[in-house]
C-alpha cells in the first residue's frame, strides 16, 4: 500500500492518531488535514500531523487519491457529500464513523464515476478528545470494521482493508447493516447506560463512589453531540438493544422483589460468564 | 491505635489486605485469621499474612481485643451472631460487608455487654479475589464509611475509625439506613447494570467489544454469590434504584423515539457533567 496524497478530514483523536501513524509507518508521501477550527489547524501543522491544512475537505480532495473522513457521523455524510463529488477519478474515500448504513445510504448514487466510497469503523478510541492526544499506535491491533455494501468493487475494499493494515489495525468485513446491529449492543447501549447511570447520580453523593462505579460511567464522559449524533443515525438498532436491557432489568426486578436467591445468582452468573470471556 | 490481638475473618482480598497493612503499619501484636479453606489457611500462615490460622471465627475471637469480619454479607451476619457472645469485655467487632442495615439489624441485642459492634464499609476492591491479591495500600486514600447507630458508644466508634485510619483510610460516618440508600446507588445499581449489559451480550458479538464495552461491564466479573448476598441484604433501596434507572432509560427511549435531538444531547450533558467532576 501506498498512497501519494492522504487526506485526512477531521483532525481530532482519531484523525490526528491516522495521520501520526501514516507519517510513522511511511503510509503517504503526503499528508492533508482538514479543520474547521483555526487552532486546530495550526497546531496540526506545527505538530507536523499534516503537510498542508485546509478549512473545508473541498479544498484540498482534488489532490488526494486516498481520503478518510473522521468527523462526527452526522457531520461527515455533510463532509462527505460536499467534498466527494470534487474528487478525481480513482480516488478511494473511507470514513471513522460509529454507525454505517446511513453513511452508505446517504452517498448511494451521489458520488462521480470511479470515486468509490467503503465505510470503515476502528474499534479504537477513548474518551480523550482532540489531536494533542494522537497516537500513532492507536490502531495496532485493533479491529477496524469495513463495510462494503452491493457495489463496491474489489479494488477500492482491498485499498480500504490495506490502508487500516498498514496502520497496524485488524480489518473485518461486515455489511453495514450487520455492523449497525452489532455496534447497538457493544458500543451504543453501554454508552447510553454508563450515561443513565451518572446521570441520575444525585451530586452529593459523588465522594461515596469507587472504582466500580468510576469504570462503569467511564464513557459517560463522551461528546454528548458525537454521541447523539451516534443514537440519531443508528436509532431502531439502539431502540433494539435497549428492549433487551430493559427486559434483563425487568428479570433482575422480578427476582429482588421475590427475594429469590437462585434467580438472582443466575443472572449475575450469566454476567460474569460473558464478561470473563473478554480480555480485561 | 494499638491492638493487642487482631482477629480476621474472611481472609479473601479485603481480609487479607487488612492483615498486611495492619502488619506493615506495626498496628497489632498479633494477627489470628479464620478461612474455612484448609487452602487458605495455610497460604496465609506460610506468607506471614497471620500469625496463627483458624476454621471458624469462634475458635479466636476470646483472645481478640479487635476483631474485623470480610466474609460476604450474610455469612458475616452467622459469623458474627456465633463468634460475637464468645468475645471478652471491651473487645470491639466491626465488619467491611458492603450493605449496612442488615448486619447492625441482626445484632441487635445479641451480644454481651461491653462487647460492641460498629459497622464499616471500605470503598476499596477490586474484581480480583483471594488472598493472594492482599495489598498492604489497598486502603490508603480510600473512604471508609462508619456507621454508628443510637447504642454505639464514643469509645467504640473511636477505636473503629482509629483502626481504618491507621491503615490509610479516610473515614466517614453516616447512619447504617443512609449508608445503604446511597449505595444502591453508586454501587449496587451499577453492577446490575453492568451485569445486565454483559448478560445480553451474545456470544457472536464479543469479538466486537472494544474499551468501552470492557469498562462499562468490568465489574459484572465479580463473585455471584457475594453480589446475590449485596443485593438480598440491600432489597429496597436496589428497587428504588432501579426505579430511578428504568425512569431515565424511559427518557432516553422516548426522545429516541421521537427522533429529538436536542433532549438526546442534554441528556447525555446531564450524564457527562456528573461524570467529570469524579476523578478518572
Amino acid at each position: 500500500m501506498r498512497i501519494q496524497t492522504l487526506l485526512v478530514v477531521g483532525v481530532g483523536l482519531i484523525g490526528g492518531s491516522i495521520a501520526r501513524a501514516a507519517r510513522q509507518r511511511g503510509l503517504a508521501d503526503r499528508i492533508l488535514g482538514v479543520s474547521h477550527r483555526p487552532s486546530t489547524r495550526q497546531f496540526t501543522l506545527e505538530s507536523g500531523l499534516v503537510d498542508e491544512a485546509f478549512a473545508t475537505p473541498a479544498e484540498g480532495i482534488a489532490r488526494a487519491d486516498f481520503a478518510v473522513f473522521c468527523t462526527p457521523v452526522e457531520q461527515l455524510i455533510t463532509d462527505l457529500l460536499t467534498a466527494g463529488p470534487l474528487a478525481r477519478p480513482g480516488t478511494v474515500l473511507t470514513d471513522a464513523g460509529s454507525t454505517k448504513a446511513s453513511v452508505v445510504e446517504a452517498l448511494a448514487g451521489k458520488l462521480p464515476s470511479q470515486v468509490e466510497f467503503v465505510g470503515s469503523h476502528p474499534l479504537a478510541g477513548s474518551e480523550k478528545q482532540g489531536p494533542t492526544h494522537a497516537d500513532a499506535d492507536l490502531f495496532v491491533n485493533r479491529l477496524v470494521i469495513v463495510t462494503p455494501d452491493g457495489g463496491t468493487t474489489e479494488r477500492a475494499l482491498n485499498r480500504t482493508t490495506k490502508f487500516w493494515e498498514s496502520l497496524g489495525a485488524r480489518v473485518r468485513r461486515m455489511p453495514p447493516a450487520e455492523h449497525d446491529r452489532a455496534l447497538a449492543l457493544t458500543s451504543h447501549l453501554p454508552h447510553l447506560a454508563a450515561s443513565a447511570l451518572a446521570g441520575i447520580l444525585p451530586p452529593e453523593l459523588v465522594d461515596l463512589t469507587a472504582t466500580g462505579f468510576r469504570d462503569t460511567t467511564r464513557i459517560a464522559a463522551g461528546s454528548p453531540s458525537v454521541w447523539t449524533s451516534i443514537f440519531q443515525t443508528n436509532r431502531a438498532a439502539v431502540l433494539a438493544a435497549l428492549d433487551l436491557l430493559e427486559a434483563r432489568l425487568r428479570d433482575f426486578r422480578s427476582a429482588l422483589t421475590d427475594d429469590d436467591r437462585q434467580r438472582l445468582e443466575r443472572l449475575l452468573a450469566e454476567g460474569k460468564e460473558r464478561r470473563d470471556q473478554l480480555t480485561p
